[in-house]
């Protein structure tokens, strides 16, 4: 950041020459409840779903745009914590705040804008994918999901929990984190970009459905098996049926799902969990699947 | 514009090696109420928020992010509108609609991000004005304060007429456009930069209240004359006294303030209103102005 809050506009470096920019709402009621989500649970998940979304094109993350409205009788301590959760997950992807608005509205109201950097890589785009590609996913898949069936079913006990340092063995309140507060992988972004991806999506409204942009962007279809997608964190907590839904149509994970050539040495944090083939649509083990229409947030 | 709608982020080109960014909330009882402004009057007034933003540090605007959130029983053909006047105000400025998102709210909320090329000019910041430097102004001030007085005490029958292609002499629609549809004078950015301008603001609280802002920022104390200032425009629809207090304290017409070295032969757009001192804080005529708290748009 070269000239940050406080003039009509911040600068930012753009070495590249391109910048990568996009705009995304996070919604009380919406987006988040407040009684289950932290003011630092909101900082965080608004800003990684801007961030995330720059991560997919390849880019590197350097800033943030923040607009909030807000009303008049939220707390100044809400406000400074949601400060410090948007600055905290900027900073794990690399990137700082950079400007901003504030205006009144009877509820929390966050547009986030995320810029990033290609740093001299081609962007990857939804439409590039071709027969005979791998699809590969980096990330967690369905925690998000699961950890709100969760809460609706049972929050305020795990709640409390979700917020602490647990062991992996605590599975529910480790799944409420997830949704409360997702760990998109950015550095698997350009990573992916650089192994030469052919395609590439965050994950943001389930897996099969982002899936789906990129079959329709690529004029492709694709094919995923479920063998490389189960969870058993997830089934451990919430049953194989399930868990099978979650991680397939569960969205706000912000994972990245991208197509590689095939033969391509993926990393180990790369999954391969299906191919591109010639046609249209996504298939679940060859087949079509009911339950691919996607994540709607709080409906 | 690369990359545009339709992937996870848009492209744009930055050529300067850094990027211009602002992000504004556009917000319906607040900022506009749809009784009055039409769709496309919002879609050209919200561009122009950020675009001026854009034009004040300098820089020429490249595109605009829009994330739109509104009720589900607003017309298809409201929206379409909204973006005919988006688009339509970005061609003004050179610009063009990069991205976006959408979501649902009881109202229509819109968060515009402005994304600009400084082209190799330094940034013009609000905190470089120096004493002896002259402070100008391209563009009107008070026209849009004295257009939403006119519609808070007559609006119906003005606002029909505000549509149409009036003539010069009508003065009251003439004010109520520049309320609902104000033109920053978006060339007169990059062009104070080239002549040397010490500071910029874009003039959105009030010509005092943003001139503070640059004097605050520049550690300097600002003295306007009213003579200059002198609008016979609004004088003759609003009266002398109300005019004064549109010209100084009215926000909303998005024109430009700049500092510039004395001696430096500006265009004739822009006009010499001030000059900056030692000191601190702005003046008018050499005295403090009571009036000068600047315009909190609908309270």
């Amino acid at each position: 950041m070269l000239t940050g809050i406080g003039d009509d506009a911040a600068v930012l470096a753009a070495p590249d020459g391109r910048v990568v920019a996009t705009t995304d709402f996070v919604i009380e009621g919406r987006h988040f409840r407040r009684d289950w989500s932290s003011a630092a649970d909101v900082g965080h998940k608004a800003a990684a779903r801007s961030l995330a979304d720059i991560a997919a094109m390849g880019a590197v993350p350097t800033g943030l745009l923040v607009a909030l409205a807000a009303p008049a009788d939220l707390p100044v301590s809400w406000l400074r914590e949601l400060a410090q959760g948007l600055a905290a997950e900027c900073a794990r992807a690399g990137a700082s705040v950079a400007g901003g608005d504030t205006s009144r509205a009877p509820s929390v109201f966050l547009a986030i804008t995320g810029l990033g950097d290609l740093s001299g890589r081609r962007p990857v785009l939804r439409s590039g994918a071709h027969p005979g590609d791998v699809i590969a996913v980096a990330g967690q898949l369905g925690h998000a999901a699961a950890g709100l069936a969760l809460l609706e079913a049972n929050g305020a006990a795990l709640l409390e929990r979700s917020g602490q340092d647990l062991p992996e063995a605590d599975g529910p309140a480790r799944l409420i984190r997830a949704q409360l507060r997702p760990s998109p992988p950015y550095e698997a972004g350009p990573e992916a970009a650089d192994l030469g991806a052919t395609a590439m999506i965050d994950v943001s409204d389930g897996l099969l459905a982002d899936l789906g942009h990129i079959a329709a962007a690529s004029g492709v279809l694709i094919d995923v098996g479920t063998v490389p997608l189960r969870d058993s964190f997830i089934s451990a907590h919430c049953g194989e049926t399930a868990a099978a839904g979650y991680v397939l149509s569960g969205g706000e994970d912000h994972s990245l799902a991208a197509a590689f050539p095939a033969g391509v040495a993926l990393p180990a944090r790369w999954r391969i969990i299906g191919e591109v083939r010639s046609g249209s649509g996504v298939r679940v083990d060859g087949k079509p699947y009911l339950g691919a229409a996607g994540w709607d947030h709080f409906r």
